[in-house]
């Protein structure tokens, strides 16, 4: 058990006819400032590498997610310990830290110098289009593909495991799932970049990366930052209830991923990848067009 | 006429029982690099401050709300010129230069070294609650106040002035309205911090701030960041579609601004300041409890 994901205040609910308090269950949010100790010149140095807010709980996997999916770690053997620090103002803790192998070249400054941040960002100091995507690793073609009929209860299946979200209306998901569309693991997190590293950060320490046979499943929109992260797990499939943004979309067609979007109530849209889904449907589609 | 926030791509729709070729229209995300040029020791300097995701469109008007509402100008006498560059790649401007006057003391390194930050932060290296809450801006209480029926059909107004959304279902929108509910000005973008960016930073050039009489509409949900950005500009209420976190409420009850949320068929959450809302209900409230 992890701290609570929901938090209660008592509030009033107002409309035309009526005026009633009661206590209303909210998606918490607390920054969780992430430090990174590394080997410079002999001696063993700390810093701050992130502060990000995020819904308390998994914080360990949330640090090795981010640490991984921004290619500052190539693999758990890249962390040497991780743990959490006591707050000092005596609310639950709010501090992590990563030590890394002496191998792991981490130049703080530099990091920082990527440039300060706005939210729904993480291409931080990666200035065109081009710089982003040299960065980005190559799918392995592992032959993975799948059958829609198997996939279609995905959204059911994630409802029925995702309680918080449906208590406030507030927490993303982000599910791994198999072929079957059997469920693995579910996050939660106020913020959906969030989510998705704390499930990258939890395959990671399990040794589970990479995705090859896997699909990502999320309850938000995708963005440039979801597919990027999708494909340093090495995962070639992510499907979302929302819909994708123009840049998710050209980087998963450049990057032959499959995206899947508006996943939901017994259908999808195909944006990319379309070879990897089986369907009777594909199959008598040529002759449809 | 600004540039699309739609683009039109070729997809394929699946369910069970058909496979249909069409064009979507998505949200347009592109990244943006803001430069800004200032004094160092006699000689002017231009350094990236920031590359975030966003809609392009009211860059200019981003940019100037990203650097009012973090704190790095303190009004428009601040900004001496800003301007978009061109595009080395050949595609739209991704680039805005802002140069600002001396009496700036913008200290990019430090700035940057706030730390890396992940996606829907904004907290860049404010270590600690406290240390979040130091740097906000007491409201001017100016005696503003909302009729709950004059307000109560903004939903439905925003969503008459929202096409794009209604289109792609991928853009927010943060709208500026007065205590009768009329809705002044609209700004959508991919990322709901960035749409009110656009807000601010349109109000900013407008000479219009601080909105002491004006009210924030947003079809997101709220963040400590939201709220944040709406105490730098003075605004004492903002109401949103979705539904509050717990540090959004608990920073909006310190600092005695009215937050709304679940703003939507007719009814809303008063997570706090509720003096500054009257309704007929509320008269009558003391004697229902």
């Amino acid at each position: 058990m992890g701290p609570n994901p929901v938090r209660r205040f008592s509030i009033q609910r107002l409309d035309s006819a009526s005026l009633e308090r009661f206590v209303d269950e909210v998606a918490v949010e607390e920054p969780l400032e992430i430090r990174v100790a590394y080997r410079f010149k002999e001696a063993t140095r700390a810093e701050s590498f992130a502060v990000t807010m995020r819904t308390p709980g998994h914080d360990r996997e949330l640090a090795a997610g981010l640490l991984f999916s921004e290619g500052v770690i190539q693999g758990l053997e890249d962390i040497v310990d991780l743990r959490m620090l006591g707050s000092s103002t005596g609310s639950s803790a709010n501090e992590i830290l990563a030590e890394l192998t002496p191998a792991v070249d981490f130049d703080v400054p530099a990091l920082a110098r990527r440039g300060y941040v706005n939210s729904s960002c993480g291409v931080c100091g990666k200035r065109t289009r081009e710089a982003i995507s040299q960065n980005l690793p190559q799918l392995v073609e592992s032959g993975f593909n799948l059958d829609w009929a198997s996939i279609a209860e995905l959204p059911m299946r994630l409802r029925e495991r995702q309680r918080d979200f449906a208590r406030t209306g507030g927490l993303h998901a982000a599910a791994l799932a198999d072929r079957n569309g059997n469920i693995e693991a579910v996050f939660e997190d106020i913020g959906r970049h969030n989510a998705l590293d704390k499930l990258i950060g939890h395959c990671l320490l399990k040794r589970r990366l990479p995705l090859s046979d896997r699909l990502i499943f999320m309850s938000s929109r995708s963005s440039f930052e979801l597919v990027q992260k999708s494909l340093m797990a090495g995962c070639a499939v992510l499907a979302t209830v929302g819909g994708p943004s123009s840049l998710a979309i050209e980087m998963a067609r450049e990057r032959s991923m499959t995206l899947l979007g508006f996943f939901r109530d017994g259908h999808c849209n195909v944006y990319s990848g379309e070879w990897r889904l089986h369907s009777k449907i594909y199959e008598v589609a040529p002759s449809r067009e």
